[in-house]
C-alpha cells in the first residue's frame, strides 16, 4: 500500500529549523548548517541545477528517499516565507525556481486559498486548505498507487505524527545543536507513538536513522 | 591528556529519563525503555551480577565506554532518589548493591555533605559539595591519568557542556518517544557547543553515535 513517508534533516538537539525564522533567513538562525550533508552531494546539486558535489554513504539515502515517491505534501512555511512577505502573494511560485526538484504534485498546506501552480519539469503545486488529512488523501490519489513523500517543516510532521498518519520516518541528524527553532516531536499531545528502528547509517558529517510508525 | 567523556541513553525526542522521576521509579515513566537495548547484554548483566545475555554490536560499544577510565562523575539523582526518600539517609549507598560495577572512584555532585563510602569491588562513593568544576579536579586526579566517566543525569551533563568541560559524548538513542522528563540539551544557555561526529554505529534497537566537542 502506498506509505506515507517523511525525510527531514534535524539538529542533535531534535530541531528542524533555528529561531527567527523570517523571508530572508527561512531557516532560522543557524539553520543552513543542518544541511551542509546534503548540499555537497552531487545527487542534490544535479536536480537544484548546480554542478560537481561529492559523492559518498549519504547518495544513496537521497536517492533512496526519491525512489518511489508520486506525490508530495509540505507545510506552508517550506513553500514561502512565514509571516507576510510574499506569502498569498499570487506571483509566489515555491524557492526553487522554475523547474523545482519535485516532478511531481505537491500538496502544500495552507490557509490561503490559490489556484494549482504549474511548473516546469512535472511539478504542480496543489493549496489545501481543508487539513492534514484531506492533503494526504489528495496527494495519494495523485501518487496513484505510489509513495507519498512529506517534507516538512517540524509543525506539518508532528501533526501527521500525532495523527497516526506517517508510516516511515527518515531523520538525517546532523552534529549541531541549535537551542531554539522548530522542535520536531513537540505537541504530541496524548498521542502514542510507538517507533521500530529500521537503519542507521553513517555518512560524513550526519547520522541518517529510519525508523516504521508501528501504531 | 585525562578527558571528560559522557556516556548516556536517551530517547529519539531527547530525554534521558521519562517524567515524574520518583523512588519508585528513577528513570520516570517509561524511562526504563532507554535502557532496553543494554540491559540484554552479557556485557552489562556480567557486571551487574545476572547470567546470560546477548553478544551483539552493542557489546563493543559498553567495552569501549568502559576502557581507560580511571573514575566517575554523577548527579546525585544517579546516586539516589530525587526528593527525599533515602537521600541523605547515611543508610543510602546507592542503586547497585554491595558490589557496584564501577570499581573506580566516583564522585556525586550533592548538596548533602556525607563522608566518602567504600564499596565493594573498588568502587568508593565520594560527595562532592562544591561543584561540578571541584567535583571533575578531584576525580581527575584521582583518574590518575586516565579519562573521567560522566554518568548523568541529563541536568548534570547539560552543566558540564554548558561550561565547556566535557571532551567527549557517546549518545545510545532508543527508538521510544517520552514526550516529557529531564531533556539533554536544555538550558545550555549562551554556551556556544561545536560539535564533531565521530562514528555512528547500528545496533538492535539502537544507535550509537558519539561526537567529540570541539570548543
Amino acid at each position: 500500500m502506498s506509505k506515507l513517508r517523511c525525510h527531514i534533516s534535524i539538529s542533535l538537539d531534535g530541531f528542524a529549523a533555528g529561531p527567527n525564522q523570517s523571508q530572508e533567513n527561512p531557516l532560522g538562525e543557524g539553520g543552513m548548517q543542518l544541511h551542509d550533508w546534503v548540499i555537497r552531494l552531487a545527487a542534490w546539486r544535479e536536480p537544484h541545477g548546480y554542478e560537481g558535489g561529492e559523492v559518498n554513504e549519504s547518495t544513496r539515502i537521497v536517492e533512496e528517499s526519491r525512489e518511489n515517491v508520486g506525490a508530495g505534501v509540505m507545510g506552508r512555511n517550506m513553500f514561502g516565507p512565514p509571516g507576510g512577505g510574499p506569502w498569498g502573494d499570487e506571483q509566489w511560485t515555491g524557492w526553487w525556481g522554475d523547474n523545482p526538484p519535485f516532478h511531481y504534485p505537491v500538496f502544500v498546506l495552507t490557509h490561503h486559498p490559490r489556484q494549482p501552480l504549474d511548473m516546469e519539469g512535472g511539478t504542480t503545486f496543489h493549496f489545501v486548505t481543508d487539513g492534514i488529512e484531506r492533503a494526504l488523501e489528495q496527494a495519494r490519489e495523485a501518487a496513484g498507487g505510489k509513495d507519498v513523500l512529506l517534507s516538512g517543516g517540524a509543525e506539518v510532521v508532528n501533526e501527521y505524527l500525532a495523527a497516526g498518519l506517517l508510516d516511515e520516518l527518515e531523520l538525517s541528524v546532523a552534529p549541531v545543536l541549535l537551542g531554539d527553532g522548530a522542535r520536531l516531536f513537540d505537541d504530541l499531545g496524548d498521542a502514542k507513538v510507538q517507533l521500530e528502528q529500521v537503519r542507521v547509517v553513517e555518512a560524513p558529517g550526519v547520522a541518517h536513522l529510519t525508523y516504521r510508525v508501528v501504531t
